[in-house]
Parts: structure tokens; sequence; C-alpha cells
């Protein structure tokens, strides 16, 4: 059983309230093949220029991540990503965005690939998303993340995309400037409406929502003292949420509900530090302490009134 | 068994995106103990002006309320709010605030009020709080709210009177305001530090976040189609909470993770309409039927690795 993520590779400059890391590791495939990787074979595709590294090649090694479909384009650079947060560590303001190899990024799948169990399709344009689709033989599920941009600036390819995905997984503002929606629930249901028969919505610090078409499930974000950097915090949930379920037979509510505590472990993890540096640390023994934890967090008892 | 609660009983001018509503019934300590009387016997202490009806005392009318505490001041006008909410209903604009009868309010506790079990001391001055208190018997269980106005004016008197309760019930915003902590969790750890022994962190349509010495509980709001009117929702929670409390003979951490789902309960039916109309239709069934709705909201299983 493997999943397939379709994202970007990136080097990013973060400058947080609590200090600035440069050139980092960074990118949407990234954070999310890592933490998928925790559970399940990856096979990532993505471009990098050839400023990427032997040692940041690193990251990906020792883990159970297929570097194969991991594209190097002689003479260009990697995707480059620069963003700023102020202490709420929600809403992170993007200073510059270069695409650079990422803009002629044309995926072209291999066998192994087409037949992936699973399929994420991270935050590119949604037209490229639907590309990679098309050229799988149609995965048992499949998951798509997106952004602002996309939203405000091809919103038809968009809806097309979101009609033939399973799964969405998108932020609270996204839903609201999608649907118009103020209220998330009635957001929610609107993009229901379009599809897919669930929808995954991140709060940031308040947690994770998900909605189906007869159930609701939502869960806290783990309160932490030190949230230091948020980026890639989406991303890794989406690995962890996504590389849980396709290391289960069955993607039913129970396991549906355990992989959104995963992905909320993963992406605890992921903000203690800067760029993947606490991802690196962390072992499966860490990732089920805390998912422990979580139940001690949010349980309570049933109350018999009688 | 019973609980005091001394705080306002107002009229409120409401607009929201969804209506309006003008003279309407409201007031921290109305909200409180019509949530509160579900569960236990409440003893209501404020004040009103002789505007204030025999109809509109129909609210407290067989209900456990008792109302010899209500002082009824001729000549003088009811506690008068009028506030405005954008689409983001989590924050509240005030437009007017008419102390009126209240600002001259000096409660003179009875000898059954003195004896209460639980005292709840909802949002008025620090000072006058802390009056109230020192005239009881020490209640088992003394819990506090309060606004950013005592936070900004009365600071010292604010951090005596945390230093004198076992409970502090207040929302996110105010805890950053009150410690300049940014983090959540060290916010609440800084108050916890002056005395409380719990404290209950108010999120809006995120929910609650509980934090003691040694352990947190954190519960989203119930995810509703239809939010229509916000006031009232932060004291019907502390009014369904501390009423549930009140009604067990153990505070421990079981039943305080059971009160604050009583209180979201409560809270998240008063939002349905304006001012106290939902609370007035609902029964104990009803608040039963929310609460395993909430289990079957948040609910996830164990992970066993092995």
């Amino acid at each position: 059983m493997s999943i397939l993520v379709v994202g970007s590779v990136a080097f990013d400059d973060i400058q947080t309230p609590f200090g600035k890391a440069e050139r980092c590791l960074g990118g949407s495939a990234t954070y999310f093949s890592v933490a998928a990787s925790f559970f399940t074979d990856v096979d990532l595709v993505a471009v990098v220029g050839d400023d990427f590294s032997d040692r940041d090649m690193e990251i990906f090694r020792g883990r159970r991540i297929n570097t194969g479909g991991l594209q190097r384009v002689s003479g260009a650079k990697t995707f480059f990503w620069s963003g700023e947060y102020g202490y709420d560590l929600n809403v992170a303001k993007t200073l510059d965005t270069r695409l650079n190899v990422f803009g002629e990024f044309r995926p072209q799948l291999n066998e192994r690939q087409r037949k992936a169990r699973v399929l994420f399709l991270a935050n590119i344009h949604p037209e490229l998303q639907m590309d990679v689709l098309h050229q799988t033989e149609r995965p048992k599920l499949v998951a798509l993340d997106t952004m602002n941009l996309w939203i405000a600036t091809k919103r038809d390819a968009l809806e097309k995309a979101f009609s033939e995905v399973d799964l969405v997984v998108i932020n609270d503002a996204e839903t609201r400037q999608f649907t118009g929606e103020t209220n998330i629930v009635k957001g929610a249901r609107k993009i229901l409406d379009l599809g897919p028969h669930t929808i995954v919505i991140k709060r940031g610090e308040y947690g994770v929502l998900m909605i189906t078409r007869n159930s609701a499930f939502a869960v806290p974000a783990y309160p932490l003292e030190n949230v230091f950097d948020p980026t890639g915090a989406g991303d890794t949930f989406a690995g962890g949420f996504l590389g849980y379920l396709t290391s289960r037979q069955e993607h039913n509510d129970r396991e549906l509900r355990r992989a959104i505590i995963f992905g909320s472990v993963l992406a605890s993890f992921t903000v203690e530090k800067f760029s993947l540096d606490r991802l690196r640390e962390i072992t499966l023994d860490n990732i089920y302490e805390r998912y422990r934890a979580f139940r001690a967090l949010t349980h309570f008892e049933d109350f018999d009134a009688s």
C-alpha cells in the first residue's frame, strides 16, 4: 500500500516573533511526505533545481519515501517562498514567492505511481492537480488541498477539481472565501454538494473539523506552550491524516477520526521548531504517546441522567 | 445545594447580520441563572429599575430561581447595553452602555445566601465581586468572570480578586490582555500562579479550554448551521457549567469535564435565537440529547499499535 503525493519541494525564508530561518527546507510535498512516511510508503512527485543539494535530499533518506519521481532540472532554481508571522500565528504574510523550476512543472507518472492506493494533490494549480489525477488508475481515495490564490484566480478549474475528488482538505478562511458563507458548517455543505464525501477544515490553533454527509467530528489542536513556526503545519496534518488512512484496510468513520488525530499529532510536532527540524527528531513512539495525550485532553464520560 | 450568582439583569438592544432586537431581556446574571436552574437551585442577587415589569419577571418563574435577592429601585432604570455583531460573531462591538440603577448597586446578602455552596461572581467591578465574596461563609467553590474594561482600568483589584477565587472563567482575548502572553497556555499558567486552581478559557465558536495545575481539557464548540445571536453565550456557558457542578457531590476532574460539556450545550442553544428565547423553549431532555451529540462529535477511539 502506498500513497502518491504531488506538490512542492521548496526553500523557505521564515520570520516569526521568535526567530528567523533562511533558505530552510520547505514545500507542501516535503512536509506531507515526511509525515505520511511514519505510517506508509510514499511516492513523491515534485521538482527541484540544481541548487537542491545532496544534503537537502537527506530529509527523505531512511524513510519510506520513494524519490524516483522527484525531478531535478539543471540550470534552474528550486521553488522559493518567503513569509512572516506576527503574534497571531494563524496568519502568514507572504513576502515573496518565486516559482522558479515549478513554473514549468508537468509531472508524468510512471506505472507504479499510476496504481497508488491513495493520492494527495497538494496545493498546486487545480488544472495540474486534475492532470495528475487523470494519469492514475483512480485511487481508492483522492484528496486535494488548495489555497486562496486559486480560489481567487482559478475558480472554475477548482470547482471542477472539487467535483472529481473524494476528500477536500482546506482551511476555514478558504472555505469562507470559496463559498461566500460565513457559517463554516454551511460552507462545508456547499463544498460537499460539489461531490466530495468528506471535507476536512483546518482551523490553525483551534484544531480541525471534519464534515461528511451524515456526521461531524471536531477536535481541538493540542495546546502547546511553545509554538515556534506554523509553516507546514497544514501539509504535515494532511500527511499524518492520509498516511495513517493509507495504512488501514478500512476508511470508515472510526479510522477517519483516528486519522484526524494522527494528523493533528504530527502537526503539533512540526510547529515546535523551524522547518522540518522537529519532524526529523521524532519517532513513532513519540507519535503514539501524543495520540494518548490527545485522548487525555479531549476525553469526557457519558452522563446517565437516570 | 444551591448556587449564588451576583451580576447584571439588563435590557439589550442587539444587532446581528441576521436581525435586530430592541430592549430584549439580557444581563449576565439572567443568562447564568436560567442556564444553572436546569440543574440546581439558584439564588439571584441583582438589581433592576421600575421599568422592569412583571412580564419581564416571567423569565425566572417556574424555574429553580429564588429572586428574593433581586432588588427593585423605584424611579430608576434597569441596566442597558446595546451592541452589534458583524459576520465574525466572536466579536461584539458595544454601541452604548448605561449603568443606570447598577451604578449604585451594593448587594447585601441574607443568611441563606451567605451559606451558598457555590458562588459565581459574574462580570461586575472586581471590588464589588470581593465585597460579595467577603459576606459569604466561603463557599466550596468560588468562580469569577471579568471583562476587558476591568483589566484595563482596575487591574490591581482584579489581580487581588483572582487570588481569592478557585476558578476563573475568562475569554481568550482577555487572557492575552491580562497576561501579555500571546500563547494561551502560558497565559493560563500566569493566572493560575495568582491562586485559582482552575481556569476556563472561552473561545467563542472554537470552544473551551480548561487548564488546571496538572491537566488540560479542550472541547470544540458544537458546530451549528444557524448561529443567530451570540449575546449571553459566555454567561450561559458559566451557568450550565457551574449549575451542573453544584448538583454533584464531587468536583473532581471527571465532573469538571462533564460540566464543561453541559456549559457548552447550554451555550449552543442560547446562540440559536435572540436573547433568552431559545433557553425558554428547551427542556432537560433537549440538554441531555445534545450532550450525547457532543460525545458523538468529539469521540475517537484509542489506537493500539501492537
